[in-house]
């Protein structure tokens, strides 16, 4: 079949909207109309040339929900007309990863996702001259049809708006998943989120989801500060008002009966490396955790004393918020539809695919948290 | 009173024993009789002049055993004739970090502990001048008599020896604990340890304990072999035979069904900053854990790509293996003496005080895993 797609033709350079030729769904694969696509910043580092990994030519896109069009041989979980968020961590539930109980990062199908392509090793994307086009994260949501494994779809309730939980495929759940999954936030903790964008948005409606008494934000912009009230900040520190970031979290969280301070949890979604260890540093001695969610830049390094460790720190990381795609996806669209969690007003733009480049300029810009692709 | 105890006069200087004036226990003190006590590595850290926190002069130890003589007014957990061993990491279970449940780092007396002084401010040790002499981590074990605050002093069972439990007041609850208390090691867990030593011993028959199925010991000396044979190594490495040694380790954890390999848990016992980097990296994708024991140089910093954190793999540390002192300790003596663990063959000399400095001789020379003093 052919179909309409944003086609990444070369590092640096705009998507170009074209006709390509998509093979239907080969066993174990499903065929997708993708009804409504985010537009992240990985797509943006990748498709800017800062990806080490990326491959052109390519379809980008990884957040995205539509519905199930047709279905290859064996597959047994989902059937056409059910809608599907696609998966860029897929839950294949047989591999060591799935199987271990510890970790979202299924490996089934990670060598070839990783390389552009399906399972078997080759391409369904063509274009209309017989060039292979490579896949991207295993989703390619910038095509409006598009295939997938059978484990990388998450099968959802069919009342949910598409131009909403679109975002669920990434953003949303990489933030709240953090907080829920990665650093199992309790009722009354004290957290710090560095970064207020999409992602730290997230990271704080999953901490006032999660009960958390003490919301602290943490940006150089100013204007952040109302939306990230709006999902629940309860503090704001600009580190351009401040000698000492780091010193201003202890303080802020000092209490009478606990004169030391620091944050129970701290979440980096800036991807800076100093304000990842910022935020390992600002957290509490004997049992605070930081959670690096923010992407590094190729090849850098994160630092500190092993101090920090030895007195009870703890450094992790979330990869898709620590979520089971198929398991906990739909739990975060019912968490939607029922209210516990916004997005709409996240939701700051949406265009047609043909305005698929503007997506990326308001990006940029930084005037969108989210513009969203209707197809 | 008057005491005989080795002080450490000056930095990089023998310890010289001496007869010195100690007053007897103020209001929630102890005044203990020093049985036995283990020279550390910590001991020899601060004697040497490299700790930035060193202060002169001083009674070191903090590695003893011994008997209530007195106790002063208020003092009610503790009695005269009963069995202690002295703390270093207190357990008030009063303080905000002892009511957290979260952490054993007790911080009712550190600001004092730290200066070298008793909770009060002042010193209960003096030379025959007058000059004040200042306490060690608490304990200042290397004197015949001492005195500790009663959150400071884990009561015992009066059948275990003395100059063997002394261990058990750093590096055994150091490497046991570590496995137990700070990684919580499951049975079936595959596991390293870096570093043969004393603690690495220690972390290695904890790993036993605990129903480790795979405990790879790595090593520069192959001399270290033997010894942790003994204490439940499976597998040994000497990274002077292999090009890579995360990569050998990833190898050897494989399985058919685990391709991605990794240790489920790692263990640096060596305090080197590229060793503790190897810890990290050599764990599995998803869910490694490393735990830092070694103390590193004053300055020095551990890296890492952030991604080792973002696909899954925690690094924290661990201060007195996570042991909560007074609930903690007197177990483990009970564990000894059950035979669930083992600590006769590490230790493998015993002076007179008059012979103290031979056990920082024997310490440098490799030729010990723990000299005891026996008074």
């Amino acid at each position: 079949m052919r179909t309409r797609a944003a086609v990444a033709v070369e590092a640096g350079k705009p998507l170009e909207v074209m006709e390509v030729n998509l093979e239907g769904p080969k066993a174990g694969e499903v065929l997708i109309e993708i009804k409504a696509t985010g537009i992240c910043h990985t797509d943006e580092f990748t498709l800017s040339g800062a990806d080490p990994e990326g491959l052109f030519p390519s379809i980008l896109g990884h957040e995205g929900a539509g519905i199930v069009v047709e279905v290859g041989p064996g597959v047994t979980s989902v059937k056409p007309g059910d809608h599907v968020i696609p998966l860029y961590t897929p839950e294949c539930r047989q591999c060591a990863s799935c199987l271990s109980g510890k970790t979202n990062m299924c490996h089934q199908i990670r060598a070839t996702q990783g390389k552009g392509l399906m399972p078997d090793g080759t391409t369904r994307f063509s274009m209309l001259d017989g060039t292979p086009i490579y896949h991207y994260m295993g989703c390619s949501t910038f095509s409006n049809y598009t295939v997938l494994p059978e484990i990388a779809v998450a099968k959802v309730r069919e009342d949910a708006p598409f131009d909403k939980i679109c975002y669920i495929g990434c953003g949303v759940t990489t933030g709240i998943g953090a907080v829920i999954y990665t650093a199992k936030v309790e009722i009354g903790a004290k957290a710090v989120v560095f970064g207020l964008g999409g992602i730290g948005l997230n990271v704080i409606q999953g901490l006032r989801l999660a009960g958390a008494d003490m919301i602290i934000g943490v940006d150089l912009n100013d204007g952040k500060k109302e939306m990230a009230e709006r999902f629940g900040m309860t503090h704001f520190i600009n580190p351009k008002n401040t000698d000492n970031v780091v010193q201003e979290i202890v303080n802020l969280t000092k209490t009478p009966f606990d004169q030391i301070g620091g944050a129970d949890y701290s979440f980096d979604c800036t991807g800076n490396i100093n304000v990842m260890r910022q935020a390992l540093e600002c957290t509490h001695r004997g049992w605070g955790q930081s959670i690096v969610i923010g992407v590094a830049p190729a090849g850098a390094e994160i630092s500190t004393r092993p101090f920090q460790l030895v007195t009870g720190r703890v450094w992790k990381g979330s990869a898709f918020g620590g979520a089971r795609g198929r398991t906990d996806v739909p739990k975060i669209v019912d968490w939607y539809m029922d209210g516990k969690i916004e997005i709409d007003p996240m939701i700051t733009h949406t265009l047609s695919l043909d305005e698929i480049n503007k997506g990326f300029d308001l990006m940029h810009a930084g005037k969108s948290i989210r513009a969203v692709v209707l197809y």
